[in-house]
C-alpha cells in the first residue's frame, strides 16, 4: 500500500469546486488508502460533503478560509493580493513540509505563478514546465511544455528534455527513455533556431540522455518516443488539437451508431469492445498536468473534470512523490554540474 | 462542366511518381472531363502508362524532360540547378500562361521555393503560405500556414488571414467567413508578441474581415471558425498532430472489432454506417495543399498518396482555377492599399 502520503488541495478550484474536488478525494481514498488529505477552503461548504463521507473523517483535515482564486484571475493580481487563498495556502503547506504535494483544479497561470514564487524552481532549471501523459499506440508518452512558457530558447527545451527523461526513469519505470524534439520535419536543417540549437546540445553535449532526434506531429500519438519535449506554445496547441480530434472521432462515431437500425444492432454486438478503446482514451485518465521543475510536487487538475478525473489527478501527484521524482531531478542535476564545471548549468548557448 | 481549364502536372513528384500521378490524372478526367493536362517528365516513362489508357489521349499531352527533384534535394540547390526538371517546367508553364495551375506531390520545400522564384509573390504579400483544408464537426475549415514559413511577425499573421478569408468566400463561397487566429488561450493577454499585434491590427484595423478573435487547438476540428490562422511551425505541428489523433483513432477501432467474435458480428451489421466515418474523414480527400500568396496556382499533393488523393489535388487546383481565387485576391489587396495610403501594405507594424 506505499508509505503514508499527505497531499494538500485547493478544495475551492475548479469549476465545480468543492464537490468535484470532495468526490474526487473518496475516489482516490478508494485507491490509495495510505494517502492523507489537508483540504483548504470554505468549511462551511467543505464540511458538509465530508460528513456525508464518514470514511474520510479519518483521512481528511480541514483549513479553513473563504479567500479563493477566481478562475479568470490574472497570475500577477493573485500574487500580490491572494495569500489567503485557498490555492496559495494549499501550495505553502508543501513549501513548510506539511503536504508533499499539491493538487489543485483552479486557474492554470495563477497556480504557476503561486507554485514558482511559493516552490521556487530547482537549481539548474530557469523555467517549470507543464507535463502531461498522452495515450499512444505504444503506450503512453510524456509531453512538455503544454503551455507554462510561450517563448522558449534552446536551454529550456534542454531542461525540458532532462526533467521529461527523469520523470520517464523514475516514475514510469523506464530503464533509458527516448526523447524527442517536436519539429516540422526530421532532418537537421528543419525547424527554428531554438529546436536545432537544442538539438546540438542534445545530441553532442554529452547528456545523460538517449536522444532520438526531431519528431513530428503525428509522432506523439504514435508513440515514436517516450518523451516529447516542446515549447508551451506549440505544446499547448497540440495537446487541444489532439483532445478536439478525438472528440470529434467519437461524436462522429456516436453519429454513425445512431444512424440505421443495422448499425443500433452492430453496436450492441461491439459494445463491449468499444467501451475498451473509450475506457482507454478517455481524457479523464490522463487528467493531472505535473509542474516539473519546481521546488515541490504540484499538479493542475483540469477544471471542468468530475470526481474521475480529480481521483486520477491526485493519483499522479501521488506518484511523483512516491517515486521520489523531485529528489531524483535534483540529483540528475547536481551530477550534471560537478560533471561539466565548464558548463556550470545545463545551457545551449554558452 | 465549366470552361476548359489546363493544369500543368510534375509527372515526377512524389514516391510513386510516375505511375500514381497518371492514374490519379486518370480519375480527376472522370469527374472533370473539361479539363487539359501538360505532363512534365521522363516521356519513355509516362507514354507507356498513357498508352494503357486511349480516354486521356485527348486531354493529356507530354513535355519530355528527364532531369527531377528529388525528395531530399535542399530548395537552394533545386534553385540553382533544378531549371530543367519537370517540377520547374510544370511551374514554368503556369508563369507563360500555358497552364492556369500545376500540381506536384514532389519535394514541399524545393516546391514552395521554385513558386515563389518562377511565379512571385503578389503584391501586398510578403511571403506564401500554405493551406489546407480540415473535416470538422460543423464542416470544413481552411488553416494556414502549414509550414512554409516558421517564423511569422504579425504583418505575415494578417497577410494569411486575409489569404484565408478570400479563399473562403471564393472558394467554400462563404458569404462572410469568419477568421480566428490560433492561440493557447481566448484572453486578450495570452500568446506570444506577433498573434497578440496580428489580434489588434485584425480587430481594431478597418480589414474587410469578420474577426473571430483567438481560438484554441481543439477549435480546429469543432469548426468553431472558416479560418484558423497560424504560423508555419504551429499549423505544421497542429495537422500533423491532428492527422496522428486520428490514425491512433482509426487502428484502435480496427483492434477493437477483431478482439472479440461479438465485435466482429457487430462490425459486419455497422459496416456501411462505419464506412460513412472512415469516407468522411479519409485524408485522402482532404489532399491538396494549396500555395496562396503566389502570381499563380500551385498545388503540392502528399508525396506518398495514391491516385484517389493525387486526383483530388488535382481537384483542389481546378477549383481555384475555376473560382479566379488569384483575380480574388489580387483585388481585395489592391482595394485595401487604395483604401488606406497611408498604410500602403497590409502591416501591423506601422
Amino acid at each position: 500500500m506505499g508509505k503514508p502520503v499527505t497531499i494538500s488541495i485547493d478544495a475551492m478550484g475548479g469549476d465545480h469546486a468543492p464537490d468535484i474536488v470532495i468526490d474526487g478525494v473518496r475516489l482516490a481514498h478508494v485507491r490509495l488508502p495510505h494517502v492523507r488529505y489537508i483540504l483548504f477552503g470554505d468549511s462551511a461548504r467543505i464540511e458538509p460533503l465530508l460528513t456525508r463521507h464518514p470514511e474520510l473523517k479519518g483521512v481528511c483535515s480541514v483549513r479553513h478560509t473563504t479567500d479563493m482564486v477566481t478562475m479568470d484571475a490574472k497570475p500577477g493580481q493573485v500574487l500580490r493580493t491572494g495569500r489567503n487563498s485557498s490555492m496559495w495556502l494549499a501550495v505553502d503547506a508543501v513549501a513548510k513540509g506539511d503536504a508533499a504535494g499539491v493538487v489543485s483544479a483552479g486557474n492554470t497561470g495563477a497556480l504557476m505563478a503561486v507554485s514558482k514564487f511559493v516552490l521556487r524552481t530547482l537549481p539548474g532549471i530557469d523555467r517549470p514546465a507543464i507535463a502531461g501523459m498522452f495515450p499512444t499506440e505504444r503506450g503512453e508518452t510524456v509531453m512538455l511544455d503544454l503551455g507554462a512558457n510561450v517563448d522558449c530558447d534552446s536551454d529550456n527545451l534542454v531542461q525540458f528534455a532532462l526533467m521529461g527523461e527523469v520523470f520517464a526513469r523514475a516514475v514510469l519505470g523506464l530503464e533509458k527513455p527516448s526523447v524527442g524534439l517536436l519539429n516540422i520535419g526530421s532532418e537537421d536543417m528543419k525547424g527554428n533556431d531554438a529546436v536545432r540549437s537544442a538539438a546540438l546540445v542534445l545530441r553532442d553535449g554529452n547528456l545523460p540522455i538517449r536522444f532520438h532526434g526531431f519528431v513530428e506531429g503525428n509522432d506523439i500519438c504514435a508513440g515514436t518516443v517516450d518523451v516529447v519535449v516542446t515549447d508551451g506554445f506549440t505544446g499547448n496547441i497540440a495537446l487541444k488539437t489532439a483532445e478536439g480530434t478525438a472528440k470529434f472521432f467519437s461524436s462522429f462515431m456516436r453519429q454513425a451508431f445512431n444512424n440505421s437500425v443495422l448499425a443500433k444492432i452492430g453496436f450492441l454486438f461491439a459494445k463491449q469492445a468499444l467501451n475498451k478503446v473509450r475506457m482507454r482514451t478517455d481524457p479523464r485518465r490522463y487528467n493531472g498536468a505535473m509542474f516539473l521543475g519546481l521546488g515541490g510536487i504540484a499538479v493542475k487538475s483540469h477544471g471542468g473534470t468530475d470526481a474521475f478525473g480529480f481521483a486520477n489527478a491526485i493519483g499522479v501527484a501521488v506518484d511523483l512523490v512516491s517515486h521520489g521524482y523531485n529528489e531524483r531531478i535534483r540529483k540528475e542535476l547536481e551530477h550534471l554540474q560537478s560533471f561539466d564545471q565548464t558548463q556550470p548549468r545545463v545551457a545551449a548557448g554558452s
